[in-house]
């Protein structure tokens, strides 16, 4: 394939985000505040989540949504309990979401048609309205980014995102206007094309984590496997609570870290962890409040907004990143080896 | 220090693991019966757990069990939406378990704290009675594994697991002898030594995938954790139905896989896995249900238990491996670098 050709539907993906993210605050908010009008009226006590792959980091972000906002316990769940050991489940008084851009894994459709008969109340966030899960649960919400076509899901990941934030905050009676700033500084910080710019200095990286914590961890999730798909290097992905117990023995000069520092708590509670990186001479790129770490790598600075909204643009440089790398290693980050769109997990 | 006493302690403590899991079947079962009628009195909706680590791996486990068994919903809960958001839960009806081998992390003993406030009734699952976190919960679970000293944490992991399937199994009225086996068939696979017997095959190996679905995801995390610790390679973990998501792409002759493939349901449902690692020529491990990938380049069989309680035999070659590659690369497993043995996460 030649050169040119390589990458040119990612790039134009992450290129649509912020028309996506407008499109989803115009046309899907209203829809969104109709199915959150559902969710209360049934005030269910628990929350399942059920997704996998790239879905699998927006629903991790939408649990710590509704810890945070609702104070609901929530759960990630194990589709194979249901569809592979046929567990008998009991789930009145739950709220069920299963996320998936697609809506065509089996293996989701299955588990939210069983949660359903289970008592449970559900809902789909697809790219599809069509789709066997859209149609397999209570409610749908569309986050209406258009047809997807790299492998690589990009603007799909986003737009979950948003939908999210729109769902809770909308549940919660909250304002949503505070995410009508999301289409404006998502173009900001993609034209300033920090991850093309720091992606040179990865050329050769082979090991990489990815740090981050609450709102960001599924940030340096969905970072880490967004490198992993396009260039096929192990980058690992780990909560910096996380990594201080054992994986921290792993970070040497050689392995560089990424870390998505917010404003905010979250990133008040990385402290420790940057300076403990420090400490070990670790290479470090931090993005989002880059003063925690003044003496890091490379900076990707990014405006302060509130630290709940902020994944839907801590992503969009990692992205880039990921592009480029791909690029420069000689990859197709369009389709990428061994992988399908869509993929029948059973 | 001398090459003999490097990982005398981490030998000796894998070594111990079959009287271990014999005092706990001998001592434990009576109180963590106890302990399992207070949660059927108490009827519980939902079950959160809480746990960091090696801990949480145990936990995932335990979510396992009590989706499959019990048909309860599960959520792992992230610490930080309590300690760092401090968000306001609604947790009656819940039963919230926290384990931790020392009960000495911060977050949890916090968390846990928070969570009995909230209305839960809270269980501890420690290696230490005296500890905060015991102290903190309504109930405690003791593992009864004896003193751990090696960073790297193996008698008590397996300890952990153990303890939480005979509290799983008194709350569903089951026959706990079941587990009465596993002592002895501990022994045995721990004196075939087939981790030490595979480790010269991964000398030079810097990245690694460890796989396995169902009740063996816990394994493949485990061993991914053991492996990072002590010997700092990259080892990546995926649930089997991810692995086809996205991180194919980045298999290829130059990453090995360690699969975990128990005999089961679970291993049936990584078939299709495992066939498409082969179409890729990937260099597999097998452990366990052998006969799945007869062409694999090694296999580690392990004895036909119940799919449930085969995650406490799984892990131990997987340990002794990852002492073996450590000894060999010469590392000591007892104390890894930059790593305590329990970790002040606030």
């Amino acid at each position: 394939m030649p050169e040119a050709a390589r990458g040119i539907t990612m790039a134009a993906e992450i290129a649509e985000q912020p028309a996506a993210l407008a499109r989803l605050l115009d046309e899907g908010r209203a829809p969104i505040a109709e199915v959150a009008r559902g969710i209360a009226a049934r005030n269910p006590s628990f929350v399942l989540l059920a997704a996998r792959g790239t879905s699998d980091h927006a629903a991790l972000y939408l649990k710590y949504l509704i810890e945070v906002r609702l104070g609901l316990p929530v759960g990630l769940v194990s589709p194979s309990t249901l569809t592979v050991y046929a567990a008998q489940p009991h789930y009145s008084d739950v709220l069920w979401i299963a996320l998936s851009q697609s809506g065509g894994s089996p293996d989701l459709v299955e588990s939210t048609t069983r949660a359903r008969e289970a008592g449970a109340w559900t809902i789909a966030i697809t790219n599809a309205p069509e789709s066997p899960l859209a149609r397999a649960a209570d409610a749908h919400v569309d986050v209406l980014s258009g047809p997807e076509s790299a492998v690589a899901a990009t603007k799909s990941y986003t737009s979950e995102l948003l939908a999210s934030w729109l769902l809770v905050e909308s549940w919660a009676g909250g304002d949503t206007s505070r995410a009508d700033v999301l289409p404006g500084l998502a173009r900001a910080v993609l034209d300033r094309e920090y991850g093309l710019e720091v992606a040179p200095r990865y050329r050769f990286v082979e090991r990489l984590v990815t740090t981050g914590r609450g709102y960001a961890y599924p940030t340096a999730r969905e970072a880490a496997l967004k490198l992993m798909e396009t260039s096929y290097l192990s980058a690992h992905a780990f909560s910096s609570a996380d990594l201080m117990h054992g994986p921290l023995a792993m970070i040497d000069v050689d392995r560089p870290v990424i870390a998505v520092v917010p404003f905010g708590p979250g990133g008040a509670a990385m402290q420790p962890v940057l300076d403990r990186l420090a400490e070990r001479g670790a290479d470090v790129l931090i993005e989002g409040d880059v003063a925690r770490a003044p003496h890091a790598a490379a900076h990707i600075p990014l405006p302060e907004t509130g630290e709940d909204i902020a994944p839907i643009l801590q992503i969009l440089p990692l992205q880039q990143l990921a592009y480029a790398m791909a690029i420069a290693r000689g990859h197709d980050p369009d389709a990428p080896r061994g992988l399908r769109k869509v993929t029948e997990t059973i």
